[in-house]
């Protein structure tokens, strides 16, 4: 019986500095891309394969895409034309910051620099009950498991034979009102409108609800004002029942009780509430704020000037961002290019660059020919145009001509036919409705050991 | 909790007769493309939403398309233009051939007519290890496991510190030389040439052995002997290692010993060598033969005229035929369209019409640029052009415009970049490698009720 022990990281002996890299995401990849194999040794670090395009995630959950359009391998990405560069497939289990290593499931490695890049996970703030049964859109096995139990609801409300258990089936529920939740809705509210009815002649799609629950007062609270009240007027008209300024108190798979009081009977309600930092093991605690590793203008962590940290998972407070910079792409791609320079600079004993943000604008879509946009300069955009704006900057940030193409022809597909093309559901066991079910998934899942 | 009781198949009353498909394959889809709603009700059951176009599994498996490519929601494809059509996901688990009713695990139904078209399931002769420790191909979720198995396979290899354990990473052992393994062989091989070496360049491909073993004399025997000739030159070529008649008489997961004593250390055997029907409770034993329903002339199952079996489920001996027709999509598409036409006669008590088949040849494809046929009037093509009339054919039956555009345009990449673009591992849970994985999987699989 062959087990871990077995494994070994098996990483070429170098002499030149080794930079170990965990994380595959907008942060660790952009540095990969700039950082010569001639100076150093790169290693990276991730529990999956492939690096995922998350603003497109809630695509593959309302079956927009495949998931294998908004993912590139990472191998793929960093073939043999990169000298010295050595990817495993290993989740780190901790760091030791002072013995210099990295320890992952397979095996212990050392490092000259250290580069943290692990992003965020799904934050559930303490709530195991939520944790339990709701959906949460963070990766994609996540997306695949929401859109197989999307599909199984209705397939289950057409089966129906208690009216309140079809109406709980039918009533969905999105904890947040941010981009991603957003998104969802806007999805949810056009397969209702365009797909749904033909796909299932048999049931009664105005009794089905799509609620949205945001704990501040508007939603895409990050966004310009302007831009959250045209996307508020929007789901509005499209039908989406919108809570603002409460949040879910408890749910039990088949009942969410809000804060204000309300009760929802729902089979659905996916998370899209909140991120925390995706922490390694090994820090200080002094290097760690409210999840995040603080770190200074270079992206160094404090007290260890060989160890970085990058994008989200970092916290970098500066006069224009006291809490640090948003949790979107941009601050991860700009970090990750300028490690690659100052870790150069660090070989040459130069001076390093601090980290200025250039702040590129926000965007969201939220419907058919409808998206809003927050561009530098205070311009704010809605409508076609900013929905224009979304499709060819995503189309333009997506990793891979392959998947550029795949994303493209689809979108022309579906903007011209009004269909989706991937509604299967393929995931191998289908399940039970209602709370057993969740709990029989859950145990399944768990006491899996993860590479 | 909510359970099953509280489900039900919820048909509606009709004063048309009934017809009952289970099955969503080649047959089924084209029964119900051709029977009028307006003559009966017709209800389909299917335990997946969708209908998969099976040629192309293979393609899934080796990362060369999405599974969303070759599979299409039933529920698509019978939008409300099909009037009095009516899906179930639901899993059948026995038919009543007296009291002419149908059971499902939501619930049970009458027909006035019955069609199965359940097709084939994989046969692993009986042989429990193998079941257990094998990776069967029949499946949509069978494919992704495969790839995922596949791509960590590399990775662990690259990983490894025992040359031995690192040989039986690099050993992988397709039993059966039909289409299938033929198939996968050939795409196993072009993997080797053109896309692991720069994905892996650490491991040394030299190594990594394709094994195709199969029992009879000669590759592909159910087509010509030209063609077996043709295909086992050119899988030799590509070095795929042909065992000819032998058997794997068992596999631990970790060794397979052939019934010629040959011995395989190899973590992955992919199981190709059989199937058998996938028969369904209820009807007595001498409508059953050899796993298959025997029928008439006209699909009829012996002593229930109105109860049918279509496709690979179903034995039509004839004198062309004795052993009935092969178990590929002609048969099934064909009768399923004469079955509509009987139906119809049935009801305005015409004559039925006698099923003849019309053999359209037989095509395997084994690589780049390469492939077989068998063509009818003793016409065997190979090399390129029956490279292209393989592509053609298989765009041209791929069902829905959208699978079409996607294949089309997944395969003019690949052809012009030697890439594929999907080598993705999309499953959740990360295994150890060796048997104990294997046992845990199956184990967390099984006890999971299936609607």
């Amino acid at each position: 019986m062959y087990e871990f022990d077995k494994l070994s990281l098996n990483i070429p002996a170098t002499t030149k500095p080794r930079v170990v890299i965990i994380g595959g995401g907008f942060g660790g990849i952009n540095l990969v891309k700039k950082l010569s194999g001639k100076d150093f040794q790169v290693v990276m670090f991730d529990k999956q394969n492939y690096h995922g395009f998350w603003p497109l995630l809630y695509q593959v959950a309302t079956a927009g895409l495949e998931p294998e359009a908004i993912a590139e391998p990472l191998r793929k990405m960093f073939g043999d034309e990169y000298e010295d560069f050595h990817f495993r497939l290993a989740r780190v289990t901790g760091i030791d910051p002072v013995a210099k290593t990295v320890t992952t499931l397979v095996g212990t490695t050392t490092y000259d620099y250290l580069v943290i890049a692990t992003g965020t996970k799904t934050n559930f703030f303490g709530n195991k009950e939520i944790e339990k049964y709701s959906f949460p859109l963070k990766q994609i096995p996540d997306a695949i498991r929401l859109r197989s139990h999307l599909l199984q609801s209705f397939e289950q409300a057409n089966m129906i034979t208690d009216p309140e258990v079809r109406q709980s089936l039918l009533n969905f529920v999105i904890v947040g009102g941010g981009p991603t939740g957003v998104e969802l809705a806007g999805a949810l509210a056009e397969m209702r409108k365009h797909v749904l009815p033909s796909d299932y002649p048999g049931l009664d799609f105005s009794k089905m609800n799509i609620y949205m629950i945001e704990g501040m007062d508007r939603v895409l609270p990050p966004m310009a004002p302007e831009s959250s009240q045209k996307t508020h007027k929007y789901l509005d008209k499209k039908g989406v029942i919108i809570r603002l300024n409460t949040l879910v108190d408890s749910y039990d798979g088949e009942v969410a009780t809000l804060k204000s009081g309300e009760i929802i009977h729902t089979h659905t309600l996916i998370w899209a509430a909140g991120v925390a930092g995706a922490l390694v093991d090994g820090l200080p605690p002094e290097s760690v704020e409210r999840g995040r590793i603080l770190v200074n203008e270079f992206n160094q962590v404090k007290g260890f000037p060989e160890v970085f940290a990058i994008g989200d998972i970092a916290l970098m407070k500066t006069d224009e961002y006291p809490k640090g910079h948003p949790g979107v792409a941009q601050p991860a791609i700009q970090q990750g290019k300028l490690l690659a320079d100052n870790l150069k600079h660090l070989l040459r004993n130069e001076p390093l660059e601090p980290f200025k943000y250039h702040d590129k604008g926000s965007l969201a879509i939220i419907g058919r020919n409808q998206a809003v946009a927050d561009l530098p300069g205070n311009v704010h955009l809605s409508g076609f145009f900013a929905w224009v704006t979304w499709l060819f900057v995503h189309i333009m940030y997506l990793i891979g001509f392959r998947n550029k193409l795949v994303v493209l022809s689809n979108w022309m597909y579906k903007f011209f036919t009004y269909e989706s093309g991937t509604r299967i559901i393929i995931r191998p066991v289908i399940r039970k409705i209602g709370k057993a079910a969740r709990e029989q998934e859950q145990k399944a899942s768990e006491g899996k050991e993860k590479l």
